[in-house]
């Protein structure tokens, strides 16, 4: 089994200090929402966002979005060798059924989570997508894989087919939901080794189908 | 060089046809476009859409947006070892300049395709997509590949790794940017060999991502 996270990803409600903001009251109005029930976006926030600390950083729904659909539609997933899991910002953590169609329309997706923030739970009966509360050393030692491994700029360079072996059979791979800077979360504690697959800075969803054409390709699956 | 083809991409704007249906003009009124000036989507018009003949599955401009993106972010491409094109359903290709920062969010996107599909070519000045009436053959007679590979469920099952050699320098791999049935164009007459990955179907940009990542290993780039 692959245990997939997606650590610090960039996926959160609108923050109480910007929901007077007259942009994002606008967007809540005509969503018919609260404005911190919203998702924050950095496309469609971006003036509002500015006085947020760390805000060049915030607000990349589109990341775990890309990622998950990335994830979801693999192979490794298609024959039951994959679980997915989102780390959020604020330690929220998305647990993805295996058998999650999620939405390929973005303003869906956006919905999805606006419920999913909202609720803890999608689709309310018979969940597929849940939401809990956990750093991502906790859900990593929940997970308790025999292998941690960390996918990052400053890792150490391997090729992608060094990434895997035959034999590994629970193995957790990390991989920065965001796109710019590192991690928050602590993860040379978390990951036994850091590991960089090129030399120049990757997306995250390109990094998420890389390593899922690695361990497919190590365990026979493509 | 890999030549990466999306053909008979679902990504067409909308058809004279359903141009009066009240949907598609409260959503064109919405974005001060004619209404044949929008890009067809099937998860916003499918109440218009029902009378368009192929209607399951027309309308998918995220499946040739996410392939795009797996494209241009890949390290194939960092290395400048990478052309894409997208093929549509009325022979219109369009031609991706590999320095293409795409736009990750979805509305930008849209936005970008309309003034494409109108224009011809975005941005204006020095033009970073070109929009240009051509047939699946006929871009792939342009290419002139040592070989042609086409990606399709119905293709002789091969191993990932058995889809490129070191010694590959010109070949062209033809996806389908749609998410039913078979290609519209011939690729029977146009491919050298018709390939298959997986005995289930798989998505659009997963196959992108995959080919690429098969590339890359067979280049040593990853």
């Amino acid at each position: 089994m692959l245990h997939l996270v997606l650590a610090d990803s960039e996926l959160e409600q609108v923050p109480a200090e910007i929901a007077t903001h007259k942009v994002i009251r606008y967007l809540a109005r005509k969503r018919g929402r609260k404005p911190t029930e919203l998702i924050l976006n950095s496309s469609r926030h971006h003036p509002a966002m500015r006085k947020l600390p760390q805000a060049e950083r915030r607000g990349r729904p589109d990341i775990a979005h890309f990622a998950l659909l990335q994830a979801l539609d693999s192979p490794a997933n298609l024959v039951g060798e994959l679980r997915v899991y989102v780390h959020t910002r604020h330690n929220r953590v998305i647990r993805v059924d295996p058998r999650t169609r999620l939405p390929r329309a973005y303003e869906r997706f956006e919905g999805l989570m606006e419920q999913l923030f909202l609720t803890g739970a999608v689709p309310p009966d018979n969940p597929l997508l849940l939401l809990e509360a956990k750093t991502l050393e906790q859900l990593v030692q929940e997970i308790a894989p025999d292998r941690v491994v960390a996918m990052a700029e400053r890792g150490k360079r391997k090729k992608l087919a060094e990434l895997f072996t035959r034999a590994d059979s629970n193995v957790c791979v990390v991989i920065g939901g965001f796109s710019h800077g590192d991690f928050l979360s602590p993860v040379n504690r978390i990951a036994d080794e850091l590991v960089s697959l090129f030399p120049q800075p990757l997306t995250a969803p390109l990094v998420v189908s890389r390593v899922l054409s690695a361990y497919e390709q190590a365990k026979g699956i493509l």
